[in-house]
Protein backbone atom coordinates (compact mmCIF):
# COMPACT_ATOMS: atom_id res chain seq x y z
CA UNK A 1 0.00 0.00 0.00
CA UNK A 2 0.91 3.23 -0.92
CA UNK A 3 1.89 6.32 1.54
CA UNK A 4 -1.07 8.42 -0.81
CA UNK A 5 -3.45 5.76 -0.40
CA UNK A 6 -2.53 5.95 3.70
CA UNK A 7 -3.78 9.53 3.77
CA UNK A 8 -7.39 10.03 3.73
CA UNK A 9 -7.75 11.00 -0.71
CA UNK A 10 -7.99 14.94 -1.45
CA UNK A 11 -11.25 13.70 -3.58
CA UNK A 12 -12.13 17.53 -4.47
CA UNK A 13 -8.50 18.16 -5.88
CA UNK A 14 -9.00 15.23 -7.99
CA UNK A 15 -12.19 16.02 -9.07
CA UNK A 16 -10.62 18.25 -11.68
CA UNK A 17 -11.81 16.31 -14.79
CA UNK A 18 -15.77 15.46 -15.06
CA UNK A 19 -15.08 12.17 -15.91
CA UNK A 20 -13.28 12.05 -12.26
CA UNK A 21 -15.80 13.86 -10.56
CA UNK A 22 -18.77 11.93 -11.72
CA UNK A 23 -16.94 8.58 -9.85
CA UNK A 24 -16.22 10.03 -7.18
CA UNK A 25 -19.58 11.26 -6.38
CA UNK A 26 -20.75 7.70 -7.53
CA UNK A 27 -18.61 6.20 -5.34
CA UNK A 28 -20.31 8.40 -2.46
CA UNK A 29 -16.41 9.83 -1.86
CA UNK A 30 -18.22 13.25 -3.09
CA UNK A 31 -21.17 14.68 -1.33
CA UNK A 32 -23.14 17.73 -1.04
CA UNK A 33 -22.69 20.34 -3.45
CA UNK A 34 -20.76 20.69 -6.51
CA UNK A 35 -20.07 24.18 -7.06
CA UNK A 36 -16.43 24.34 -7.40
CA UNK A 37 -16.05 20.36 -9.20
CA UNK A 38 -14.78 19.68 -12.41
CA UNK A 39 -14.04 23.40 -13.00
CA UNK A 40 -15.27 24.53 -16.64
CA UNK A 41 -17.37 21.94 -17.49
CA UNK A 42 -21.11 22.51 -17.72
CA UNK A 43 -23.11 20.95 -14.63
CA UNK A 44 -26.87 20.51 -14.80
CA UNK A 45 -30.37 20.65 -13.03
CA UNK A 46 -31.57 17.40 -13.33
CA UNK A 47 -35.88 16.74 -13.78
CA UNK A 48 -36.90 13.02 -14.34
CA UNK A 49 -40.44 12.42 -15.19
CA UNK A 50 -42.64 9.57 -16.10
CA UNK A 51 -43.20 9.15 -20.03
CA UNK A 52 -46.43 10.44 -19.80
CA UNK A 53 -45.25 14.24 -18.37
CA UNK A 54 -42.52 14.09 -20.56
CA UNK A 55 -43.93 15.55 -24.04
CA UNK A 56 -45.65 18.05 -21.84
CA UNK A 57 -42.75 19.04 -20.45
CA UNK A 58 -40.41 19.26 -22.79
CA UNK A 59 -42.77 21.56 -24.97
CA UNK A 60 -42.93 23.62 -21.67
CA UNK A 61 -39.06 23.73 -22.11
CA UNK A 62 -39.51 24.56 -25.28
CA UNK A 63 -41.97 27.27 -24.14
CA UNK A 64 -39.55 28.96 -21.84
CA UNK A 65 -35.93 28.58 -22.84
CA UNK A 66 -34.78 31.66 -20.61
CA UNK A 67 -35.61 29.10 -17.34
CA UNK A 68 -35.65 25.92 -18.76
CA UNK A 69 -32.96 25.41 -21.17
CA UNK A 70 -32.36 21.65 -22.32
CA UNK A 71 -29.30 20.42 -22.76
CA UNK A 72 -30.22 16.92 -22.78
CA UNK A 73 -32.88 14.52 -22.43
CA UNK A 74 -32.30 10.61 -21.99
CA UNK A 75 -34.18 7.68 -23.85
CA UNK A 76 -37.54 6.60 -21.74
CA UNK A 77 -36.22 3.88 -19.71
CA UNK A 78 -32.50 4.71 -19.70
CA UNK A 79 -30.43 6.66 -17.67
CA UNK A 80 -27.70 7.70 -19.95
CA UNK A 81 -27.65 11.02 -21.38
CA UNK A 82 -24.43 9.89 -23.96
CA UNK A 83 -24.53 13.47 -25.84
CA UNK A 84 -23.11 14.65 -22.31
CA UNK A 85 -21.04 12.15 -21.04
CA UNK A 86 -20.14 8.76 -22.33
CA UNK A 87 -20.42 6.78 -18.50
CA UNK A 88 -23.12 9.25 -17.40
CA UNK A 89 -25.69 7.42 -15.16
CA UNK A 90 -28.43 10.12 -14.13
CA UNK A 91 -29.26 7.28 -10.96
CA UNK A 92 -25.79 7.93 -9.46
CA UNK A 93 -23.80 10.76 -10.44
CA UNK A 94 -25.62 13.18 -8.32
CA UNK A 95 -24.58 13.89 -4.86
CA UNK A 96 -27.70 14.52 -3.58
CA UNK A 97 -31.58 13.32 -5.20
CA UNK A 98 -35.01 14.44 -4.23
CA UNK A 99 -37.92 12.43 -4.85
CA UNK A 100 -41.39 13.40 -5.32
CA UNK A 101 -44.60 11.60 -5.28
CA UNK A 102 -47.75 13.61 -6.30
CA UNK A 103 -45.87 16.97 -5.49
CA UNK A 104 -44.51 15.75 -1.85
CA UNK A 105 -41.14 15.10 -1.20
CA UNK A 106 -40.95 11.34 -0.24
CA UNK A 107 -37.36 10.83 0.43
CA UNK A 108 -34.08 12.76 -0.24
CA UNK A 109 -30.99 10.23 -1.65
CA UNK A 110 -27.99 9.91 -2.47
CA UNK A 111 -28.62 7.52 -5.35
CA UNK A 112 -32.12 6.94 -7.09
CA UNK A 113 -30.94 3.42 -8.55
CA UNK A 114 -33.84 1.83 -6.04
CA UNK A 115 -36.28 4.18 -7.43
CA UNK A 116 -35.58 3.88 -11.24
CA UNK A 117 -38.07 3.22 -13.57
CA UNK A 118 -38.41 2.02 -17.46
CA UNK A 119 -40.88 4.71 -17.97
CA UNK A 120 -39.10 7.57 -16.24
CA UNK A 121 -37.53 10.43 -18.73
CA UNK A 122 -34.30 12.22 -17.41
CA UNK A 123 -34.11 16.18 -18.35
CA UNK A 124 -30.90 18.00 -18.29
CA UNK A 125 -31.09 21.66 -18.16
CA UNK A 126 -28.19 24.19 -18.38
CA UNK A 127 -27.17 26.21 -15.04
CA UNK A 128 -26.01 29.68 -13.97
CA UNK A 129 -22.46 27.83 -12.71
CA UNK A 130 -21.47 28.33 -16.79
CA UNK A 131 -22.17 31.65 -17.15
CA UNK A 132 -20.84 32.75 -13.42
CA UNK A 133 -17.79 30.97 -14.49
CA UNK A 134 -17.43 32.88 -17.64
CA UNK A 135 -18.25 36.85 -15.88
CA UNK A 136 -16.05 35.40 -13.07
CA UNK A 137 -12.97 35.11 -15.49
CA UNK A 138 -13.64 38.90 -17.19
CA UNK A 139 -13.11 40.15 -13.87
CA UNK A 140 -16.72 40.73 -13.17
CA UNK A 141 -17.07 39.85 -8.83
CA UNK A 142 -20.39 37.80 -8.54
CA UNK A 143 -21.66 39.31 -4.87
CA UNK A 144 -23.14 35.69 -3.75
CA UNK A 145 -19.76 34.04 -4.39
CA UNK A 146 -17.83 36.88 -3.20
CA UNK A 147 -19.62 35.90 0.50
CA UNK A 148 -20.27 32.77 -0.03
CA UNK A 149 -23.68 32.34 -0.10
CA UNK A 150 -26.28 30.77 -2.28
CA UNK A 151 -27.34 33.54 -4.92
CA UNK A 152 -30.68 35.01 -4.12
CA UNK A 153 -33.91 34.42 -6.23
CA UNK A 154 -37.21 35.78 -6.41
CA UNK A 155 -40.88 34.25 -7.78
CA UNK A 156 -41.77 37.96 -10.23
CA UNK A 157 -45.04 38.17 -12.27
CA UNK A 158 -43.17 37.46 -15.20
CA UNK A 159 -45.43 34.51 -16.22
CA UNK A 160 -44.26 31.68 -18.21
CA UNK A 161 -45.77 30.01 -21.13
CA UNK A 162 -47.95 27.14 -20.20
CA UNK A 163 -47.74 23.29 -21.35
CA UNK A 164 -49.87 20.70 -20.23
CA UNK A 165 -49.96 20.75 -16.32
CA UNK A 166 -46.73 22.95 -15.80
CA UNK A 167 -47.21 26.53 -15.59
CA UNK A 168 -46.39 29.16 -13.26
CA UNK A 169 -43.99 32.39 -12.59
CA UNK A 170 -40.84 32.92 -13.50
CA UNK A 171 -38.32 32.53 -10.78
CA UNK A 172 -35.27 34.68 -11.47
CA UNK A 173 -31.81 34.86 -9.87
CA UNK A 174 -30.34 38.25 -8.74
CA UNK A 175 -26.56 39.56 -8.88
CA UNK A 176 -25.75 43.17 -8.01
CA UNK A 177 -23.34 44.71 -10.58
CA UNK A 178 -21.74 48.24 -11.52
CA UNK A 179 -23.73 49.84 -14.46
CA UNK A 180 -20.59 48.86 -16.79
CA UNK A 181 -20.50 45.25 -15.49
CA UNK A 182 -24.25 45.26 -16.17
CA UNK A 183 -23.17 46.34 -19.73
CA UNK A 184 -21.14 43.71 -20.10
CA UNK A 185 -22.41 41.22 -18.15
CA UNK A 186 -25.68 41.29 -20.53
CA UNK A 187 -22.86 40.89 -23.53
CA UNK A 188 -21.25 37.59 -21.97
CA UNK A 189 -24.57 35.82 -20.97
CA UNK A 190 -26.06 36.86 -24.39
CA UNK A 191 -23.66 34.49 -25.73
CA UNK A 192 -25.11 31.54 -23.57
CA UNK A 193 -28.31 30.99 -24.59
CA UNK A 194 -28.00 27.55 -23.03
CA UNK A 195 -26.93 28.63 -19.78
CA UNK A 196 -30.09 30.91 -18.93
CA UNK A 197 -28.92 33.58 -21.56
CA UNK A 198 -28.98 37.12 -21.36
CA UNK A 199 -30.88 38.32 -18.29
CA UNK A 200 -34.92 38.85 -18.39
CA UNK A 201 -34.77 42.47 -15.85
CA UNK A 202 -32.23 45.56 -14.49
CA UNK A 203 -32.79 47.78 -12.58
CA UNK A 204 -36.22 48.35 -10.83
CA UNK A 205 -37.24 44.54 -9.20
CA UNK A 206 -40.94 46.60 -8.13
CA UNK A 207 -41.71 46.16 -12.25
CA UNK A 208 -41.42 42.53 -12.08
CA UNK A 209 -43.41 41.77 -8.77
CA UNK A 210 -40.86 41.85 -6.28
CA UNK A 211 -41.75 43.75 -3.07
CA UNK A 212 -38.21 43.90 -1.77
CA UNK A 213 -34.94 42.98 -3.19
CA UNK A 214 -33.45 42.11 0.43
CA UNK A 215 -35.54 39.76 1.08
CA UNK A 216 -35.09 36.78 -1.72
CA UNK A 217 -37.99 33.89 -2.14
CA UNK A 218 -34.93 31.59 -1.66
CA UNK A 219 -31.62 31.40 -1.31
CA UNK A 220 -29.93 34.46 0.49
CA UNK A 221 -29.86 38.17 0.73
CA UNK A 222 -27.05 39.41 -0.57
CA UNK A 223 -26.26 44.00 -0.07
CA UNK A 224 -27.27 45.60 -3.67
CA UNK A 225 -24.26 49.32 -3.50
CA UNK A 226 -25.86 52.72 -4.39
CA UNK A 227 -23.94 52.44 -7.20
CA UNK A 228 -24.93 49.08 -8.08
CA UNK A 229 -27.87 48.10 -10.02
CA UNK A 230 -30.37 44.46 -9.49
CA UNK A 231 -29.92 42.38 -12.28
CA UNK A 232 -32.17 39.63 -13.32
CA UNK A 233 -31.31 36.31 -14.76
CA UNK A 234 -34.36 33.57 -15.70
CA UNK A 235 -33.60 30.99 -13.05
CA UNK A 236 -33.58 27.12 -13.50
CA UNK A 237 -35.80 27.02 -10.01
CA UNK A 238 -38.62 27.70 -12.46
CA UNK A 239 -38.87 24.26 -13.21
CA UNK A 240 -38.89 22.73 -10.38
CA UNK A 241 -41.44 25.20 -8.90
CA UNK A 242 -43.73 24.53 -11.89
CA UNK A 243 -42.96 20.55 -11.47
CA UNK A 244 -44.14 21.18 -7.80
CA UNK A 245 -47.05 22.89 -8.94
CA UNK A 246 -48.16 20.55 -11.40
CA UNK A 247 -48.02 18.04 -9.00
CA UNK A 248 -47.15 14.66 -11.06
CA UNK A 249 -47.56 11.34 -9.48
CA UNK A 250 -44.01 10.94 -9.36
CA UNK A 251 -40.94 12.96 -9.95
CA UNK A 252 -37.06 12.95 -9.03
CA UNK A 253 -34.77 16.49 -9.11
CA UNK A 254 -31.56 17.24 -7.92
CA UNK A 255 -31.04 18.42 -4.26
CA UNK A 256 -30.24 22.37 -4.12
CA UNK A 257 -26.31 22.87 -5.21
CA UNK A 258 -25.89 19.25 -6.49
CA UNK A 259 -25.76 19.59 -10.02
CA UNK A 260 -25.10 16.61 -12.92
CA UNK A 261 -21.76 17.07 -13.84
CA UNK A 262 -21.13 17.07 -18.03
CA UNK A 263 -18.53 16.66 -20.16
CA UNK A 264 -19.37 19.68 -22.21
CA UNK A 265 -16.96 22.69 -21.36
CA UNK A 266 -18.64 25.73 -20.39
CA UNK A 267 -17.06 27.75 -23.17
CA UNK A 268 -19.17 25.15 -26.24
CA UNK A 269 -21.82 26.63 -24.84
CA UNK A 270 -21.25 30.17 -26.10
CA UNK A 271 -23.01 30.43 -29.51
CA UNK A 272 -20.68 32.75 -30.44
CA UNK B 1 -39.90 70.42 -70.86
CA UNK B 2 -41.60 67.83 -69.55
CA UNK B 3 -44.29 68.06 -66.44
CA UNK B 4 -42.37 66.49 -64.01
CA UNK B 5 -40.19 69.06 -64.51
CA UNK B 6 -42.73 71.90 -63.37
CA UNK B 7 -43.70 70.78 -60.79
CA UNK B 8 -40.90 71.19 -57.66
CA UNK B 9 -39.36 68.35 -57.19
CA UNK B 10 -39.89 66.09 -54.60
CA UNK B 11 -36.49 66.08 -53.84
CA UNK B 12 -37.03 63.85 -50.38
CA UNK B 13 -38.31 61.37 -52.51
CA UNK B 14 -35.69 60.93 -54.37
CA UNK B 15 -33.22 61.12 -52.12
CA UNK B 16 -33.47 57.20 -51.34
CA UNK B 17 -30.67 56.45 -52.77
CA UNK B 18 -27.51 57.56 -51.19
CA UNK B 19 -25.58 58.14 -54.58
CA UNK B 20 -28.52 60.04 -55.68
CA UNK B 21 -29.15 62.05 -51.87
CA UNK B 22 -25.06 63.12 -52.06
CA UNK B 23 -25.93 64.48 -55.40
CA UNK B 24 -29.32 66.77 -54.23
CA UNK B 25 -27.24 67.74 -51.12
CA UNK B 26 -24.27 68.68 -54.03
CA UNK B 27 -26.33 70.79 -55.90
CA UNK B 28 -28.28 72.40 -53.43
CA UNK B 29 -31.85 71.10 -53.82
CA UNK B 30 -31.37 69.34 -50.25
CA UNK B 31 -30.42 71.17 -47.04
CA UNK B 32 -30.44 70.88 -43.57
CA UNK B 33 -30.35 67.66 -41.74
CA UNK B 34 -29.83 64.56 -43.43
CA UNK B 35 -32.07 62.56 -40.39
CA UNK B 36 -34.66 60.21 -42.84
CA UNK B 37 -32.48 60.20 -46.33
CA UNK B 38 -31.42 57.55 -47.70
CA UNK B 39 -32.37 55.08 -45.44
CA UNK B 40 -30.44 51.66 -44.73
CA UNK B 41 -27.11 53.73 -45.29
CA UNK B 42 -24.58 55.27 -42.62
CA UNK B 43 -24.58 58.75 -42.20
CA UNK B 44 -20.88 59.91 -40.74
CA UNK B 45 -19.81 62.96 -38.29
CA UNK B 46 -17.16 65.09 -40.25
CA UNK B 47 -13.94 66.60 -38.91
CA UNK B 48 -11.36 68.25 -41.17
CA UNK B 49 -8.18 68.79 -39.98
CA UNK B 50 -4.77 70.21 -41.03
CA UNK B 51 -2.23 67.61 -41.57
CA UNK B 52 -0.47 68.77 -38.71
CA UNK B 53 -3.24 67.66 -36.36
CA UNK B 54 -4.21 64.13 -38.53
CA UNK B 55 -1.75 61.63 -36.70
CA UNK B 56 -2.77 63.25 -33.00
CA UNK B 57 -6.92 62.87 -33.93
CA UNK B 58 -6.67 59.70 -35.31
CA UNK B 59 -4.80 58.15 -32.39
CA UNK B 60 -7.72 60.27 -30.51
CA UNK B 61 -10.19 58.36 -32.34
CA UNK B 62 -8.15 54.51 -31.44
CA UNK B 63 -7.84 55.39 -28.14
CA UNK B 64 -11.78 56.63 -27.87
CA UNK B 65 -13.76 54.10 -29.95
CA UNK B 66 -16.42 54.38 -28.50
CA UNK B 67 -16.85 58.01 -28.82
CA UNK B 68 -14.78 58.10 -32.24
CA UNK B 69 -15.77 55.54 -34.10
CA UNK B 70 -13.60 56.24 -37.38
CA UNK B 71 -15.32 54.56 -40.49
CA UNK B 72 -12.87 56.45 -43.33
CA UNK B 73 -9.88 59.02 -43.80
CA UNK B 74 -9.09 60.96 -46.52
CA UNK B 75 -5.71 60.96 -47.98
CA UNK B 76 -4.08 64.55 -46.86
CA UNK B 77 -5.38 67.15 -49.55
CA UNK B 78 -7.95 64.78 -51.54
CA UNK B 79 -11.68 65.61 -50.70
CA UNK B 80 -12.60 62.11 -51.38
CA UNK B 81 -13.15 59.32 -49.47
CA UNK B 82 -13.46 56.17 -51.91
CA UNK B 83 -14.53 53.43 -49.09
CA UNK B 84 -17.11 55.16 -48.26
CA UNK B 85 -18.43 56.08 -51.72
CA UNK B 86 -17.16 56.21 -55.41
CA UNK B 87 -17.88 60.13 -55.73
CA UNK B 88 -18.17 60.91 -52.75
CA UNK B 89 -16.81 65.10 -52.03
CA UNK B 90 -16.00 65.99 -48.62
CA UNK B 91 -16.56 69.69 -49.60
CA UNK B 92 -20.13 69.90 -51.03
CA UNK B 93 -21.43 66.45 -49.90
CA UNK B 94 -22.37 67.15 -46.56
CA UNK B 95 -25.70 69.63 -46.23
CA UNK B 96 -24.24 72.53 -43.57
CA UNK B 97 -20.76 72.71 -42.79
CA UNK B 98 -19.26 74.84 -39.71
CA UNK B 99 -15.81 76.75 -40.45
CA UNK B 100 -13.46 77.29 -37.05
CA UNK B 101 -10.56 79.27 -37.18
CA UNK B 102 -7.94 78.76 -33.58
CA UNK B 103 -11.66 77.27 -31.92
CA UNK B 104 -13.81 80.15 -33.43
CA UNK B 105 -16.62 79.57 -35.33
CA UNK B 106 -15.78 81.98 -38.23
CA UNK B 107 -18.87 80.71 -40.82
CA UNK B 108 -21.46 78.33 -41.84
CA UNK B 109 -21.91 77.20 -45.24
CA UNK B 110 -22.93 74.70 -47.57
CA UNK B 111 -19.96 74.31 -49.17
CA UNK B 112 -16.34 74.25 -47.94
CA UNK B 113 -14.48 74.29 -51.72
CA UNK B 114 -13.67 78.00 -51.22
CA UNK B 115 -11.96 76.52 -48.09
CA UNK B 116 -10.59 73.46 -48.85
CA UNK B 117 -6.37 73.36 -48.61
CA UNK B 118 -3.82 71.19 -50.07
CA UNK B 119 -3.03 69.96 -46.36
CA UNK B 120 -6.41 68.84 -44.73
CA UNK B 121 -7.46 65.30 -43.95
CA UNK B 122 -11.23 64.48 -43.64
CA UNK B 123 -11.68 62.22 -40.97
CA UNK B 124 -15.52 60.37 -41.17
CA UNK B 125 -16.84 58.77 -37.65
CA UNK B 126 -19.85 56.64 -37.26
CA UNK B 127 -22.94 58.03 -35.99
CA UNK B 128 -25.95 57.00 -33.85
CA UNK B 129 -28.66 57.33 -36.87
CA UNK B 130 -27.52 53.65 -37.64
CA UNK B 131 -27.60 52.29 -34.51
CA UNK B 132 -31.23 53.87 -33.52
CA UNK B 133 -32.58 52.12 -37.39
CA UNK B 134 -31.19 49.12 -36.04
CA UNK B 135 -33.22 49.68 -32.47
CA UNK B 136 -36.28 51.06 -34.55
CA UNK B 137 -36.78 48.07 -36.72
CA UNK B 138 -36.58 45.48 -34.01
CA UNK B 139 -39.68 47.49 -32.48
CA UNK B 140 -37.56 49.72 -29.82
CA UNK B 141 -39.41 53.28 -29.45
CA UNK B 142 -36.95 56.16 -29.67
CA UNK B 143 -38.39 58.34 -27.51
CA UNK B 144 -36.97 61.65 -28.88
CA UNK B 145 -37.93 60.36 -32.44
CA UNK B 146 -41.57 59.76 -31.16
CA UNK B 147 -41.37 63.54 -29.76
CA UNK B 148 -39.13 64.83 -32.95
CA UNK B 149 -36.53 66.39 -30.68
CA UNK B 150 -33.07 65.97 -30.93
CA UNK B 151 -31.59 63.21 -28.81
CA UNK B 152 -30.67 64.46 -25.08
CA UNK B 153 -26.76 65.09 -25.02
CA UNK B 154 -24.56 65.17 -21.39
CA UNK B 155 -21.02 66.01 -20.56
CA UNK B 156 -19.96 63.86 -18.36
CA UNK B 157 -17.10 62.58 -15.56
CA UNK B 158 -16.31 59.98 -17.68
CA UNK B 159 -12.42 61.38 -19.16
CA UNK B 160 -11.72 60.10 -22.48
CA UNK B 161 -7.96 58.79 -23.02
CA UNK B 162 -5.72 62.01 -24.32
CA UNK B 163 -3.70 62.22 -27.70
CA UNK B 164 -1.61 65.43 -28.27
CA UNK B 165 -4.06 67.89 -27.68
CA UNK B 166 -6.92 65.91 -28.18
CA UNK B 167 -8.42 65.41 -24.36
CA UNK B 168 -11.82 66.17 -22.61
CA UNK B 169 -14.53 64.75 -21.32
CA UNK B 170 -16.96 61.87 -22.95
CA UNK B 171 -20.15 63.52 -24.16
CA UNK B 172 -22.89 60.75 -23.94
CA UNK B 173 -26.14 60.97 -25.53
CA UNK B 174 -29.49 59.37 -23.80
CA UNK B 175 -32.66 57.45 -24.84
CA UNK B 176 -34.70 56.60 -22.02
CA UNK B 177 -35.67 52.67 -22.34
CA UNK B 178 -37.98 49.94 -20.09
CA UNK B 179 -35.51 47.49 -18.88
CA UNK B 180 -36.25 44.56 -21.38
CA UNK B 181 -35.83 46.97 -23.94
CA UNK B 182 -32.56 48.37 -22.65
CA UNK B 183 -31.32 44.57 -22.41
CA UNK B 184 -31.85 44.17 -25.79
CA UNK B 185 -30.85 47.37 -26.89
CA UNK B 186 -27.30 46.40 -25.34
CA UNK B 187 -27.26 43.49 -27.43
CA UNK B 188 -28.30 45.44 -30.49
CA UNK B 189 -26.41 48.29 -30.33
CA UNK B 190 -23.20 45.75 -29.30
CA UNK B 191 -23.18 44.49 -32.60
CA UNK B 192 -22.45 47.87 -34.20
CA UNK B 193 -19.02 48.79 -32.86
CA UNK B 194 -18.55 51.19 -35.49
CA UNK B 195 -21.95 53.15 -35.28
CA UNK B 196 -20.69 53.86 -31.11
CA UNK B 197 -21.63 50.08 -30.16
CA UNK B 198 -22.73 48.87 -26.31
CA UNK B 199 -24.05 51.42 -24.17
CA UNK B 200 -21.31 53.27 -21.77
CA UNK B 201 -23.36 53.50 -18.67
CA UNK B 202 -27.25 52.59 -17.76
CA UNK B 203 -29.71 53.60 -14.96
CA UNK B 204 -27.75 55.98 -12.34
CA UNK B 205 -26.58 59.25 -13.97
CA UNK B 206 -25.57 60.75 -11.14
CA UNK B 207 -22.80 58.12 -10.94
CA UNK B 208 -21.22 59.22 -14.77
CA UNK B 209 -21.21 63.00 -13.41
CA UNK B 210 -25.20 64.02 -15.20
CA UNK B 211 -27.04 66.48 -11.96
CA UNK B 212 -29.60 67.03 -13.81
CA UNK B 213 -30.94 64.15 -16.51
CA UNK B 214 -34.17 66.30 -17.38
CA UNK B 215 -31.53 68.81 -18.72
CA UNK B 216 -29.37 67.68 -21.41
CA UNK B 217 -26.37 70.06 -22.06
CA UNK B 218 -27.16 69.63 -25.84
CA UNK B 219 -30.13 68.86 -27.45
CA UNK B 220 -33.62 68.45 -26.26
CA UNK B 221 -35.25 67.20 -22.83
CA UNK B 222 -37.35 63.79 -23.19
CA UNK B 223 -39.13 62.51 -20.20
CA UNK B 224 -38.02 59.28 -18.34
CA UNK B 225 -41.20 56.87 -17.58
CA UNK B 226 -41.31 55.20 -14.43
CA UNK B 227 -40.66 51.97 -15.62
CA UNK B 228 -37.73 52.90 -17.67
CA UNK B 229 -34.05 53.43 -17.21
CA UNK B 230 -31.91 56.10 -19.00
CA UNK B 231 -29.25 54.54 -21.05
CA UNK B 232 -26.33 56.57 -22.07
CA UNK B 233 -24.26 55.67 -25.43
CA UNK B 234 -20.73 57.33 -26.17
CA UNK B 235 -21.84 60.22 -28.36
CA UNK B 236 -20.44 61.82 -31.68
CA UNK B 237 -20.73 65.46 -30.16
CA UNK B 238 -17.14 64.36 -28.25
CA UNK B 239 -14.66 64.77 -30.76
CA UNK B 240 -16.12 67.98 -31.61
CA UNK B 241 -16.27 69.39 -28.05
CA UNK B 242 -12.61 67.95 -27.64
CA UNK B 243 -11.73 69.66 -31.33
CA UNK B 244 -13.36 72.66 -29.63
CA UNK B 245 -11.56 72.66 -26.11
CA UNK B 246 -8.06 71.82 -28.75
CA UNK B 247 -8.10 75.01 -30.57
CA UNK B 248 -6.84 73.65 -33.79
CA UNK B 249 -5.42 76.92 -36.61
CA UNK B 250 -7.92 75.51 -38.65
CA UNK B 251 -10.55 73.03 -38.34
CA UNK B 252 -14.08 72.31 -40.39
CA UNK B 253 -17.26 70.18 -38.93
CA UNK B 254 -20.28 69.34 -40.06
CA UNK B 255 -23.18 71.58 -38.87
CA UNK B 256 -25.61 69.19 -35.91
CA UNK B 257 -27.40 66.80 -38.31
CA UNK B 258 -25.92 67.57 -41.50
CA UNK B 259 -24.42 64.42 -41.95
CA UNK B 260 -22.44 62.68 -44.54
CA UNK B 261 -23.93 60.26 -46.89
CA UNK B 262 -21.90 56.99 -47.51
CA UNK B 263 -22.57 54.38 -49.60
CA UNK B 264 -22.08 51.64 -46.70
CA UNK B 265 -25.43 49.83 -45.85
CA UNK B 266 -26.03 49.96 -41.86
CA UNK B 267 -26.38 46.20 -41.64
CA UNK B 268 -22.76 45.88 -42.98
CA UNK B 269 -21.50 47.40 -39.86
CA UNK B 270 -22.61 45.15 -37.76
CA UNK B 271 -19.78 42.57 -36.89
CA UNK B 272 -21.87 39.34 -36.44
Amino acid sequence: MSALAEAPPDTRHHASDPVEARHLIRSGAVTGTTAGLAPGYVQGNLAILPREYAADFQRFCAFNPKPCPLIGVSEPGSPHVPALGQDLDLRTDVPGYRVWRDGELVAEVADVTDYWRDDLVGFVLGCSYSFEEALTEDGIEIRHITLNRKVPMFETSIPTAPAGPFRGPMVVSMRPLKPADAIRAIQITSRFPAVHGAPVHIGKPELIGIKDVRKPDFGDPVPIGEDELPVFWACGVTPQAVIARARPSFCITHAPGSMLITDIRNTRMAIL
